[in-house]
């Protein structure tokens, strides 16, 4: 009962963080980067890093602790393996769109794509992601799965999980440090300099505090042992086709 | 056995990433940034990086991974423990040295300290591993600590040891970008810009996914159940005083 109260707690510091990487991401773009659009101008490249923190990072975040919620471990695990995949697919939906903002804007404006440190870290998460999406779905949801190949690919899927958003976590700071670096030079357009951390910078480098505190929160929630769904009955393992637990 | 087997060639994977980091800051810095000086120049600069990666990241992740060695599984524990907190003293006098290079280099070319998102979560990372350090000594090595409060702080070391990792891992990530953005420019000084990527944006970058493999490397062995020390006996949480067992 203690565990399930204090996992309740742990969950919503969770979302309250998640929540306010988003505020924050959203506020520095729309308020202090001018908003957004896709027209090939900054505008559109200010899509980038909303997307990426909403989709990659805290949807992400999200989808990976569903089966940690007590509430979803009833009998029926189908409904809460399509959830998750949903919310990852929407994650990587959202996670692409925001590569493709950032590509077009590149292209607009003849600047070579992936050049940087940060956008090998980022294109790696993805592509990475991505994999694990596909591989996740032919794996434990396709009705022909065997279980010894669910048993053996559950671990891996477990630690890829974690290290795509702790890759995902380092591609955010590098682009965020990269971003603040960019903009505020306090040259002759009238902006501060990073280094005297005008509020634009300040609302920045807590984004990046925020996301490290939730990947933080979500590693500690996926970690601990007390919180893991209670499946080792073979029965978990097996799976009922998919059409007819639909019907069920 | 072949439990035993896996984790030495994981173990050896680690070690030769952990040279090749090793092996790659250095080369950049004295190949590419002219080497080394502590007179307050860039020259002094080029310390941080290369005690940052080779103390904070590389030793850090060598010594968090001592007791998954089945080599060091015997009855007595008290040699490994002695390792383990001498490595990590040595990583954490490499990184505040590291830390010292680039404080000194700011304050002699007056640029100020610890303003962006990658000195935050770098300062952060040191600051966490310097308690981290003195609690895990008060905490595992006094022979005064309790075998209740070990108990109690072990999840809690193991999890915030490898947090810190990640930290310093996302702090090496935006440091390294940085860098790369800040020395090329393109300019009159006759180097190619980042974006074209010379063979030095390549060396820095390659390092970077050194660095995020290596972590990758130490954090699995760390993850694996079947590599954890087996020391559920009772006998291994109790204490016998430092100076007995070293007159044993």
């Amino acid at each position: 009962m203690r565990s399930v109260v204090s996992f309740y707690l742990c969950y919503l510091l969770c979302l309250g963080l998640g929540l306010a990487c988003v505020v924050c991401v959203c506020l520095w773009n729309s308020q202090w980067r001018n908003g957004f659009a896709w027209d090939g101008s900054a505008l559109q490249f200010n899509w980038h890093p909303v997307l990426m923190v909403t989709g990659l990072v805290v949807l992400y975040g999200i989808g990976a602790v569903v089966y940690r919620i007590p509430l979803t471990w009833g009998n029926n695990k189908l409904p809460w393996k399509l959830l998750h995949a949903a919310l990852m697919l929407l994650s990587l939906i959202l996670s692409v769109v925001g590569l493709c903002a950032v590509f077009d804007f590149h292209n607009a404006k003849n600047i070579p794509n992936l050049y940087s440190l940060h956008s090998w870290i980022g294109i790696a998460a993805v592509a990475l992601f991505a994999m694990q999406w596909a591989v996740g779905m032919a794996g434990f949801l396709l009705p022909c799965s065997p279980i010894s190949l669910r048993k053996l690919l559950k671990p891996i899927h477990v630690w890829m999980g974690g290290s795509i958003l702790w890759l995902s976590i380092a591609a955010c700071i590098s682009g965020i440090n990269e971003k603040l670096f960019f903009v505020l030079k306090g040259d002759s357009s009238g902006t501060q300099p990073y280094s005297k951390l005008p509020p634009e910078a300040l609302l920045a480098n807590t984004l990046g505090v925020l996301i490290v505190a939730f990947g933080l929160i979500v590693l500690k929630i996926l970690s601990n042992p007390k919180w893991q769904r209670p499946d080792s009955r073979p029965e978990d393992m097996s799976y009922s086709p998919l059409l007819q637990e639909e019907n069920e």
